[in-house]
């Protein structure tokens, strides 16, 4: 069973509207190789694992655990991006002004048509996300290989998204995401690095420089590159895995640690032109 | 942030295999109105919530909460349905037996090739799930009618699936879900309650006849259908508005609760004709 | 705009429930080369159209016109093969039988689970309809090309679904619908002889023998493969193409004529253990 | 059988070309809540209804009836916004001028390639309409909810579209939608006040404020909101639902009434730059 | 089997980057009426021809063939409107600049995300191509008429893509797959011929002034749409087919000649922002 | 450019029909892991690849070029095990019998409604080829680690699919495949080695065992796991890399060979009850 803390697992830092940047974020959320695959994936192969090797099932559902708490902080991200940017609305008595007219030009339309503004299940290209994403294919090594293409394709669309705006909410989100899925592919290689494999020197997958993503570098400073969160409320094994030398570059030392300190789940403004929520002159 | 117990929601009730029922039961999981859409479609509806009526936000998540566990359960479930389905191996030397050849006739043949005989993200068509079956509309009342449509043909559809095999493991767990789904529905329908609807005696939606679905009787008796598990870590505001009379027929009193005690979730069997998970002899 | 008589286009034989032929029959409906294929290929070909040569608008929005009636019959023969194919009830008391468990084997389970036994917007492999199905290319002899190929490739699936079932009610729509086939065959053929074209004597396609589908015989006799019905309430120019020799072999006259006489819509019996319509009880 | 009158069901009020109102327009005829969805759910529910409550059925076929007429009008207005967005031809003679290339700016491209300058059967973001949508549950409440559902989030949509662009022949056609939608909402809640439901003051949803939708103010002055139009050749059960005191906060009188005067068919001009028609020089 | 020399069908002419045109560019690719599109029906209509006039399979084969060099040139031309569009890189130490943010305006941001800049098996408005869009119906008359359609349609698309960038790179090869897609026509309409057809003065559609698109200029005159390029290494009946007089107005000569002198596969430049290939430091 | 010899990549075995085989082996063809995904992966891979290290390219386009060699041989295969499958046709004079009634119980329905008995691009669940199953990352180890893990659960898939019959032609086919993936994922294993890493001994992945499939010694014993068929009519670096010591558990050394002989392409009977090819009796 599943416990929830009303935290988000990072922060979100506040900066102008920026629906443009909004509809490519969409990629990270419900795109191919987005928090929802991943989330999913993870969710499936270990409610589907087999055997009682269960080091690497509580491996795998502790990486679940976690893509949860990123779904939730890309559907806040681009909440925040999008908050705002149909701001002026058409006046009382009847303006004919477009005050949405702006804002969807290099906009996903759905953003303001399906909901007041906020996130959707879909990817970059307003794809909805589907479930021929998600493998489980029930052989423990095509499932970990996969799963480490699934985190190195991860960072190397976040390290291209983020060159896609310089707005700060945004980039915020991208950076503690990189570190995080080198995190995870971390855990994945390591998993193989158990079954005899070793991977020479060619993790993180890209093999991208930490200077051209500047906000990444407080997140590598605190070690997250090379921990694993724990949101157990119980006994795991995860440990016997995700413990020491880093099958990455870096040679640090592999970590179970527990969940970060959480940031506010921030109230979302009420957006009347939107009728969202609506029911504000309901008993009038 | 989201945190796990290794506990199942519900009982594992030991049958025989059935790839039958595990196909149809899939409508449950991947279908339209099954539990991923629940699930996707109350964690978007909390995360773009607009306003400070905080404790509508609580409601819609809290009931999210409850739909992890839901998927959860009904994987375990067609996992077990599916669990020896194929039992007998090819016999080494090169016996010409088909072993699968009986197991896929009424079955999905993807619960053979995609996975070592487990759930996947498909309904009973095997279609897979899409994003596109998720709504989050932003303004609040269409997003409690369509909650309340959703979980009255969860109903629905569990009482048309039950009827398509007598198996004990199948018909268990859509008994618990036919019941926790006439809570969702309450919720739902109570929180309409609060801004004026009068429902009258239309709910539970379908009007059924407990007597038909014999396994619902124990918890309907334990008041699983006007209760709301509690799987906060920190306060709620779920309580102001899930309380007072049932807005269903019965005349209950809705009640939040503690989470039901969990049941252990099962070890899958490995499975070495299907190369599940396949790392036996890897160091030998 | 739209009016409707309460007729169906042609009669429904009764026959005994058949929810394997229900399945096949669903390609006619929401298949590639269905009836909702056609109805809105035709129906973005005739609002989109440009130009001032009406009489070819108004031939496409004739075809148009009949293929509404075309969707409704099949709707209705599917709903009649699947009446009663899970007749028996999980009897009161709490019986183990699950009625539906034969019903389904060779059916589409969504036939029983999204609707209380009744036809849906999908193909016989039950994949959803779709709008990439529909061509509009706004040049007239693309389209009228794309239309033969539609029409051709209706006659063609009819005469091999034919072969699936020797139901009665399943094989009078198909016959009637071979037949309708072939007449708007020779409409979009006969328009492109306006043009120039001479097809000598490739048409109808397939070049199908009546003596195989006996059902057919009596819509021949009747002329049905050479008329055009004409539903509009006020004037129209398709009788400037539809009129003179027939382009198919059979040497026969095409002639606008009044519709047919209309069928009864039969009323679909209530079917309490699948809650329709479910409202019995409501003010007990 | 369904009859035609060549007679759009409101005007189409002259205006600029506006290709982007035209993609964002697409939203409500192909998208999940558009008219294509509302036009087909209705059709299969009124030929999958069951019981001899025909009053019910009656009222459903009844929308579905005229919705037919809002697709068409959607089309033609799609068609009027992109009518010579493009003038401009290439030059006899090899001018390397790209007339389109402003046009498909924040357009669809698919308006361009696919037809010439014409609709299509997509939503605002380009994906194609897929049957999916569409809902036949078999039990009448929750057909009647989810069509209640499918109304308010039709308005909420078309609150959205019209703050995209001020252009008038869009804003117009929306108005005229927004208070038809209104009104079908009002069908679908008094036929659940039937059943008991008492809706308070929560209807219509949104909350709208007609001061915001000048053009809405003439149709609310007709009536149109409390209004069911009869396109029925026969006799109908319609009025026994659709009478008596809205459902909705404006405490008018629902009335069944004849169909509102017809609208020309626009004639659109031919495209040679597109080849639509492309025949006129094809027997030179 | 096949076999392979590294020769472009045709050269690619260097202009600009221009990411616009290479979005619109992939509907030529993988649309509808692209050609993967055409690539893939013709295969699967080779490999499923039934019976011994094997004539029109070689002939259908002999398409096919062409087709994957088609597939090829589209993807390169794509990968060469992408080359250097968001050239300037984030710069070393931290620069806060975004080189994407320009180049994604009025591109397919997949473009930028799932590959380093290069093509994807999508259209232009960003769908993936779906194997719905291949037609092999197993009846000759039916397959030719459908293969017509689709190299009609062809042209018609392709003639209305080149209005939307004058880039050079991109009109030329639009030009010679016009001209191609013409002698393609040819190809299927002159197998219906040796069926009877006599086609008059309709073809080629659409009916393409040559004047428009200078481009195609230099193809016709190489006689490129009157042509069938051979690429059979061993005998082929292609020729009882594809010979004589066109079955276009131009009054030209079929003929089957030796695939045209190849062009060079240029190499694409690194991408080091983009991670591409990503492999120049592994080993320091 | 492409060039063909009439000659399939491997023989085809004749044994009875056997429509629930070949349903089950379109996964082969169309499945998310079949020879399409390979082909087309490979494909896009090899045509966007970026810089100068061209024996990586080369050594992913010589997979390409055998993959598609591949995807002939499983559509021959369906074919061949479609063929009488229906035999007995309905009798002239209006037999009432319905001879594909016990042939589609266990099939795919489309295999006798599309085509003439015919392969698709479909999966085993009938869900058509989607574009979405191709990746191509752009960064090369993606691209290799993506293309192992696709090879992998090409062999892990066909090891299942194999038990589901036991049919001569569909073994036969699935046994030289299995083979074949077996030698593509020594190619990018290989390739990977190359980049410096250490597989120890988890290749080949799944760890099948050649007792268990008979039909895959003869190919072991020529050496095909090892051996990587050049198709190539120019030079090609492939040798650079797919040579010296397996990556595999085998020991043996991998080598770059000439094509195999090519086997008969066969001639698929006529079908006059489908309607294949239908032009017999049209000059008659």
């Amino acid at each position: 069973m599943y416990f929830y803390k009303e935290d988000l697992i990072n922060m979100i830092v506040p900066d102008k509207p920026d629906p443009s940047a909004a509809k490519v974020l969409q990629e990270t959320l419900g795109g191919r190789f987005g928090e929802m695959r991943t989330m999913m994936q993870f969710f499936f192969q270990s409610s589907n694992f087999r055997g009682n090797q269960k080091q690497y099932r509580d491996l795998i559902r502790g990486v679940f655990l976690e893509e949860i708490s990123h779904v939730e902080l890309v559907q806040t991200t681009i909440n925040q991006l999008l908050n705002g940017s149909g701001e002026e609305a058409v006046g009382a008595g009847g303006s004919t002004g477009a005050p949405l007219e702006e804002a969807i030009k290099h906009a996903n339309p759905h953003h303001f048509i399906m909901g007041a503004q906020s996130s959707l299940p879909v990817d970059a290209a307003g794809n909805p996300w589907n479930g021929n994403y998600v493998y489980s294919h029930g052989n423990l090594i095509s499932d970990l290989l996969d799963n480490l293409v699934l985190e190195s394709t991860g960072v190397l669309q976040k390290s291209r998204i983020y060159e896609m705006s310089s707005n700060k909410t945004f980039r915020e989100t991208l950076a503690f995401l990189i570190v995080r899925d080198n995190a995870h592919q971390n855990a994945f290689a390591k998993a193989l690095e158990t079954l005899g494999v070793d991977w020479a020197k060619i993790f993180p997958v890209p093999n991208y420089d930490i200077n051209k993503y500047p906000e990444c570098r407080k997140y590598i400073e605190m070690g997250f590159h090379n921990a694993q969160f724990n949101f157990r409320l119980d006994e795991t094994l995860i440990g016997q895995i995700f413990q020491g030398e880093s099958p990455s570059r870096d040679d640090g030392t592999l970590q179970v640690v527990p969940p970060p300190e959480g940031h506010p789940v921030p109230v979302l403004p009420e957006m009347p032109n939107e009728h969202s929520p609506g029911i504000q002159d309901l008993n009038k």
